[in-house]
C-alpha cells in the first residue's frame, strides 16, 4: 500500500483536496438555512433539501450522555472529545440526554464539534430532567409539583419555571422533560407526586405557568428552554394504579378532562415539546395514535414543536403492546402517527437500518420523514442553536442557586403546606420542649426528577434553626427500617413524656414513592402507626407532620391526633417551611390539590365526579377524609356579597362574579377563594362541581377584599354529543368557598340562546 | 234521573245498543290484527292504525302488581277485580310487574279483562324476576348465576332456564328480567353474584344458554317466556365499584368485551327483551344512547324485541344525570334513542301527559311513537297473547318444583363448587366427629332475585342428612352479629378440640352482598377471622367453606388453612352439595369464573387483561390469589398431544384443535379443559390470553378422552382501528390447560392472507 505510483498518489491528493474544499464550502458559505434573517420555515426547508437520508434519520435519535462525552463511565468527570467525534462523526445527531459530567464547557465543546465538524453543522439538542428544579448538582430545588400546586398560586409556579430554565440553560441545556400534566385519579400510582393534582383547571393553569416559565420570553434567550408537557395524553389513571397500564376512557372524558390540560399548555403556553405516553387508550398505544399526535395535537391545536417518545415507549409497542411486527414496522407506525424522536428505544444502528428499511418498504414515505425531521429542526432553529449555539461559561456561577431562587424555594414551601386538622395545638407556644420523632424527621428526600439532596433541610434541622435557643428540640427515631426495633419505641415514648409537645413525622420514604413505586395499600407503615399510637397514649399534645407524595389513608390519625400538617416533599427549604408553620412564623395557606380517601376502596375518588358517582358502600362512608381544596388557617375568613355583573349572558359572552372576603380572625393570613361551576342541565353529563376560578388573597386581621372572577366560554363549555365544544343555554350554578366541601356562597345565572 | 221521557229513554237505549254493538263488533269482528294467519308485522301495523294516542302511550307503561290486582296491600291474598277494571279501563296497559298474589287464576282474570273489556283487547304483559329460579314461592331455586357459571357447563344453564321458564309461564307470566350479562371487573360491586363472571366468552355462552332456556322453542308455548338480558350495555365496571356509577370505557373495549356478550344473546339467543342500564358511558346515559339502543342493537344486530328501562333509569336522566330539562324532555329523549317502556320512572298520569306534551312539542314524532309502541306489541303477538292468552290453572301443580327440577338444582350446585385448596384434608374420612362452626353454616340465603328460602338446605343440615348416623355432627356459631360475643368463641374452640375435624363456614351474609351492597373492603369480617384463627390454633384439621357472592381477599386463610371450598350461594340444595363434596360423594369440578385478588389494591384484576396491565406494586405481589379458571379435583388429569388439523388457515376459515386428557388419579372426576388464544401481533392491542373454548369431560380413573375445539372468525377476530371486526393474518398462540394460570399445552398456527 506504500508503493503507490506517483500518478496514483497525485490523484488521491487531488481528490482529498477537492473533497476538503467541498466540505469547507458547505460549512462556511451562506446557505439559506444558515441565514438568521430568513424565516424558520424557509431555513428548515432549505436544510432538509441538503440532508442525506442518514443525516435525517440521526436527527430523530437521542443519545445517552455517556455515549457522547464521558470517557470512562458515569462516575468520572473527564470529558472525552474522542467519544464526541466518534458519535457525531460527519453527520451530527438529534439530541443528547443525561449528560455527565454536565458543564457549560462540555456542552459548548460538543456543540462546537457539531457545528464545525459535521457536514451541515446541525447543532445538538441537550435534554435534561427538571420537574421541580434542574436535575444537576448545585441547582435550586423546589417542592414536588403536587405541593407546588397546593400553593394555588400560578405566579409562584411561573417563577419556579424561570429559575429552572435559567439554571438549565446556563449549562447549555436546551430542553426540560416536563411539566407532568397527567391528572392523577389513583393514589396507588407512584408518580402522583410529579403531577399538579386531580383538577383539570388547576393543572391547566399550573401547566401554562410552568411552560411559560421554562420557555421564557424567547427560546433563543440564554435563560429559556423548551418545555415538554408529558405524558400525552393520559397517564394518571392507569388500570389498577399500576404505572403504564392501559387507560380506560372514552373520547368525551378524554377531551373534557385530560386533553384540556395539554391543550392549554400548547395553545396558551406555547409548549414546543410533547412526550407521548407509554399507555394504550382503548387499544391504541399513544405513540401510535395518529388521531392524538396529528389530528388533535397539530391540526386542532396548532402544535409546531416536536413529539418525543417516553423512554422505551416505541419499544413497548413492539414488545408488550405487540402492535408491530418488527422494529421497522414499529418505527414506521410511530412516525406516521406523528412522533418525532425515539428515547433509547432501539440501539442507534438498529434504529438507522430499521428506518431505512421502512423507507425502502414504503411503510414510511420520504415526505413523512421530511415532515418528522423538519419538526425537530424547527425547534433547534427556534432555540437559536444555529445562530448562537454556545453559552457563556460564567453563567453557572452567576445564576445557580441565587439567594433569590432560594427565597423562592422557601416561599413556595411555606405557601403550599396544608394544615389538615388543628384542634388548638398549633401554632406551638414559644419556649417549649419539643420531641421530634420518626426517622423521616431527618429525611432530606426531595422527590423524583429533581437534583441531589446535599442542600436540603430536614424537619429536625428546620426546627433547630427556627425555634431559637429558648426551645429545647430533641429527637428519637422511634422505629427503624431494620427488623430489630430494640428499645427505639420506648425511647421515643420517654422523650415524648419528658417534652411539652411531640412532633411525629410520618409518611413515605424513597422505597415506596415515585416512579415505579406503585402501591396496593395506602396505609402508613405499621412501625409508624405503632409509634404514633404510643406517643398519643402519653397524653402529651401531638402533631403529625406528613411527608408523602400521594394521598394516604390516615383515618386513625385524623380521628385521634389533634393536629396534622401535610408537608409533602418540600424541596431544599422543606424543614424551614415546616418549622415556620409549626411555630406560627407562617400562617398556613396550602389547599389540597387531590382528594384524600378514607380507604382504598373509595378509589377513584375525585371531587369533580359525575352526579352518579355516589361512592355508596355498606362498609364505608360516602365522603372523603379530606376534600379537594381543603386546608386550614390560623385565622378565619368570612365570605359575603356574591353578585354577578349581569343576570344572564349569551353563550359567547363573559360574566363577572364578585364577592367579599374578610379576615375575621386574630392574625394575618392568606385565603384561597375557590369558584366552582355546575352546569345544571346539559345534553351530556357534567361534573357535580368543577373548579373554574381561584384567587389567593393575603388579608390582615379585619381586612376585607373584593374578589372578582370572569367566567366565559372557556369555563362553561362542554363536549356535546357531536363532540363539539359548546356553551349550552340554561342555568349555571356558582359555588364559592374555602374548599370543595366548604362552600360559603351560592348563586346562579342564565346563559340564553 | 228516573223520570226520563219515553223518547229520551229510547234515544239513550238506541245509543247504548249501538255503542254496545260497535264495541262488540270491535271485539269480535275479524280485524286483521286479530287474525293469527297474518304475519306479526301486518298485525302490528293494523293494530297501530286503530289505536288512540292514549292507548299507545299506555302500552309504554309498566304497572306495579299492587295497583292492578291487590285489594288491600301487598300482604293480602285477595284479588280485587275492581282494581283491575279501574286501571285497565277501556284502554289496557303495557305490562304488570311484581304481581301479588301471583297465581294463574289471577293473571287469567286480568288478561280476560284486558281481552274482553278494553276497546281493542290488547293483552297485558306480565313481568317477574328470576335470575336463578322463578321469584315466586314454591318454585325451584338454583345457585346464583356466578356459581352456575362456575360449573362451566352451558347445558346445565340451559336446563335451569327451561325450568325457570316453565314455572314462570305456569303462572301466566310472560317475561323474566334476566339474565344479567354484565361482566364484573370489580368485586366491590354488590351485584357480582348476579353475573356469570368476568370472561366475555364464558358469559356469552352462558347468556345464550339462559336466553334459549327461557325462551324455549316458541315464545307462544306454555313453557316459554321472554328473556331480557341486562343491563345494556355496561354495568359491571361502575366507577369505584359503586352501583350505577359512570362507566369509563372506549368504544373498542366496549365492543370487544361487553357488547359481545349481549350481541350473542340477541343474535344467537334471539332475546326479545333488553334492559337499558342506569349508567352513563362517556357522558351519555344508556337510556338516552341512540347509538347503543338503535344503531348497534337494532340496526347492527337486528334486535326485534323491546327495550325496558331499568327501574327508574329514565328518572335518573332527569334527576341525577341531569341531561333532561323536564319529564317530557326525558321521555322524548329516551324514546327517540330507542327505549320502549318505562319501569316505575314516573307516575302514570305524569307519564301520559308528558308523552302527550312531547308529541305536541314535536320533540317526539308520531312515527317514532308508532315504532316504539309497535315494538312492544310485536312481542305480545310473538308470545301468542292475542291468540291464546290464558294458562291452564293446573300447570302450577304439574310443573312447579318437580323432582327433576330439584335434581337439577342439586346437580348444578355439585358441579359448581370450587375446591380452592386441599392439602390432604378432603374428602373427609368416614365416621369422624365433625365440628361445624360459624353462623353461616345455618344460612339458607339464596342470593338476589330468586325466591324465598323456605326449602333451602343449610351446610349443617346437608352434612347431617348426608353424613349418616355413624358420623357425629355438632354445631357452634363461634361468634354473633350482636355486640356481645359472650363465650361463643371459646365454645367453638372447645367443640373443635373435641372433634376430629372442623368445618368453618365463612363468607357474606345478606347485609353485605347483593344489589345496593357495594363494599369498600373485601376482607372477611373480624369476627370470622377471630373464629378461624382460634380454630386453626387448636391444631385440628380445618376446612373453610366459603359462602359469598364475590371474590374476597382471604390471604390468611389461603396461607394457613389446609382446605378451602368455595360454595357461593348454592340454591335450595346448597347444603347437600357441599356435604357431597366434603364427604367425597362428589368429586369437585367447579372452576372460578372470576379472579380472586390478593388485596383490593390489585382491583381491577381480570385474567384477560392487556399486556401492559402489569399489576406491579412495591407492597403487593403481581399475581392474583386464585386465578380465573382455578379449581382442584380429588383426582389428577394429564394433558397431551395438542395438534391442529392444518398448520395455517385463511381469515374466514376454521381450524380444529385436538388434545388428549387422561384421568391419572385414583377416582373418577370431571375436568374443565380450557382453551386460551393469544393474537401474537395485531393492529390494536389484544388480551394476553382469552378463553375461546372449554369442555367439561367426565373421566374414570385411567380413562383418556380426545377433546376437540373449533376456532374460527368468532374466536380470532378483533375490532381494528377502523372499528371493523376482522381476523388479522399472523400467528395465533393456543394455550390449553386446567386454569388460566395452569397451562399444560402450548401451540400455535398461522392465519394467512
Amino acid at each position: 500500500m506504500i508503493l503507490f505510483k506517483g500518478r496514483y498518489l497525485s490523484l488521491i491528493t487531488i481528490s482529498c483536496v477537492l473533497l476538503f474544499a467541498f466540505k469547507n464550502e458547505e460549512r462556511t458559505s451562506p446557505y439559506p438555512y444558515k441565514n438568521p434573517k430568513l424565516s424558520v420555515d424557509e431555513r428548515v426547508k432549505d436544510l432538509l433539501s441538503r440532508m442525506t437520508l442518514k443525516e435525517k434519520i440521526l436527527q430523530l435519535d437521542m443519545f445517552w450522555g455517556k455515549e457522547v462525552a464521558d470517557s470512562t463511565g458515569h462516575e468520572t468527570k473527564e470529558y472525552s472529545a474522542k467519544k464526541t467525534a466518534a458519535i457525531l462523526g460527519d453527520t451530527g445527531i438529534g439530541s443528547v440526554h443525561d449528560l455527565y459530567p454536565l458543564t457549560a464547557d462540555i456542552t459548548n465543546k460538543i456543540q462546537k464539534y457539531a457545528l464545525e465538524n459535521t457536514r451541515l453543522g446541525i447543532p445538538v439538542l441537550f435534554i435534561e430532567e427538571g420537574l421541580h428544579g434542574y436535575s444537576s448538582k448545585g441547582s435550586t430545588s423546589f417542592p414536588i409539583p403536587l405541593q407546588m400546586s397546593a400553593a394555588w398560586d400560578t405566579a409562584l409556579v411561573y417563577k419556579a419555571g424561570r429559575v429552572i430554565a435559567t439554571e438549565t440553560r446556563a449549562h447549555g441545556v436546551n430542553m426540560i422533560l416536563g411539566p407532568v400534566l397527567c391528572l392523577p385519579h389513583d393514589p396507588r400510582w407512584g408518580r402522583v407526586e410529579e403531577t399538579f393534582g386531580e383538577d383539570p383547571y388547576l393543572d391547566a393553569l399550573n401547566g401554562v405557568a410552568m411552560v411559560k416559565g421554562l420557555q421564557g420570553k424567547r427560546l433563543s434567550d440564554n435563560d429559556a428552554v423548551v418545555a415538554e408537557p408529558k405524558h400525552f395524553s393520559v397517564h394518571g389513571i392507569p388500570e389498577a394504579g399500576s404505572n403504564t397500564a392501559p387507560v380506560n376512557i372514552g373520547e368525551r372524558e378524554e377531551r373534557s378532562t385530560y386533553l384540556y390540560v395539554f391543550e392549554r399548555a400548547v395553545k396558551e403556553g406555547g409548549a414546543k415539546g410533547i412526550m407521548a405516553a407509554y399507555s394504550e387508550i382503548d387499544g391504541i398505544p399513544c405513540v401510535d395514535n395518529k388521531w392524538l399526535l396529528t389530528d388533535v395535537l397539530r391540526k386542532e391545536w396548532g402544535f409546531d414543536g416536536f413529539v418525543l417518545s417516553d423512554l422505551g415507549a416505541i419499544k413497548m409497542s413492539l414488545e408488550s403492546h405487540a402492535i408491530a411486527s418488527s422494529v421497522s414496522d414499529a418505527l414506521a407506525q410511530t412516525f406516521n402517527a406523528g412522533l418525532n424522536m425515539q428515547f433509547y428505544d432501539f440501539d442507534h444502528k438498529l434504529f438507522m437500518t430499521s428506518v431505512e428499511q421502512a423507507i425502502k418498504d414504503k411503510k414510511l414515505s420520504e415526505a413523512q420523514l421530511n415532515k418528522t425531521v423538519g419538526e425537530v429542526l424547527r425547534v433547534k432553529f427556534l432555540l437559536g442553536l444555529f445562530d448562537n449555539p454556545y453559552i457563556l461559561n460564567d453563567r453557572v456561577s452567576k445564576v445557580f442557586h441565587s439567594s433569590e431562587s432560594q427565597d423562592l424555594a422557601l416561599k413556595i414551601a411555606q405557601e403550599s403546606i396544608c394544615l389538615l386538622k388543628n384542634d388548638d395545638v398549633l401554632p406551638l407556644k414559644a419556649n417549649q420542649s419539643i420531641a421530634v420523632l420518626g426517622p423521616l424527621a431527618k429525611s432530606t428526600y426531595l422527590g423524583g426528577y429533581s437534583n441531589t439532596e446535599d442542600k436540603a433541610i430536614s424537619v429536625l434541622e428546620g426546627l433547630q434553626q427556627r425555634a431559637g435557643s429558648s426551645a429545647k428540640i430533641s429527637f428519637e427515631p422511634g422505629y427503624s427500617m431494620e427488623k430489630d426495633q430494640g428499645d427505639l419505641l420506648q425511647k421515643a415514648v420517654n422523650l415524648a413524656k419528658a417534652s411539652d409537645v411531640a412532633i411525629v413525622v410520618l409518611g413515605e420514604d424513597l422505597s415506596i414513592v415515585g416512579e415505579g413505586k406503585d402501591r396496593a395499600h395506602l396505609d402508613l407503615d405499621e412501625n409508624q402507626m405503632e409509634l404514633v399510637r404510643a406517643v398519643k397514649a402519653t397524653a402529651k399534645p401531638v402533631v403529625v407532620v406528613l411527608e408523602n407524595g400521594r394521598p394516604l389513608t390516615i383515618n386513625w390519625i385524623a380521628k385521634n391526633i389533634p393536629a396534622i400538617v401535610e408537608s409533602w416533599f418540600g424541596g431544599e427549604k422543606n424543614g424551614l417551611a415546616i418549622a415556620d408553620v409549626l411555630l406560627g412564623n407562617v400562617n398556613p395557606s396550602g389547599k389540597l390539590p387531590m382528594t384524600f380517601p378514607r380507604s382504598l376502596g373509595q378509589v377513584p375518588f375525585y371531587y369533580n365526579h359525575k352526579p352518579t358517582s355516589y361512592h355508596r358502600y355498606v362498609d364505608e362512608q360516602s365522603t372523603p377524609l379530606y376534600a379537594f381544596g381543603h386546608g386550614l388557617s390560623y385565622t378565619k375568613f368570612e365570605y359575603s356579597d356574591l353578585s354577578f355583573d349581569k343576570p344572564k349572558i349569551a353563550a359567547d359572552e363573559t360574566i363577572e362574579v364578585s364577592l367579599n372576603v374578610k379576615n375575621t380572625g386574630p392574625v394575618a393570613g392568606a385565603e384561597v377563594v375557590q369558584v366552582y361551576v355546575r352546569d345544571v342541565v346539559s345534553s351530556v353529563t357534567t361534573p357535580v362541581m368543577a373548579l373554574k376560578g381561584f384567587h389567593k388573597v393575603m388579608l390582615k386581621p379585619g381586612e376585607t377584599s373584593v374578589i372578582r372572577f370572569k367566567l366565559g366560554p372557556e369555563h362553561l363549555s362542554l363536549w356535546n354529543k357531536s363532540m363539539k365544544r359548546v356553551v349550552e343555554p340554561g342555568e349555571f350554578k356558582i359555588m364559592v368557598g374555602s374548599a370543595s366541601d366548604d362552600i360559603r356562597l351560592n348563586g346562579s345565572f342564565q346563559v340564553i340562546k
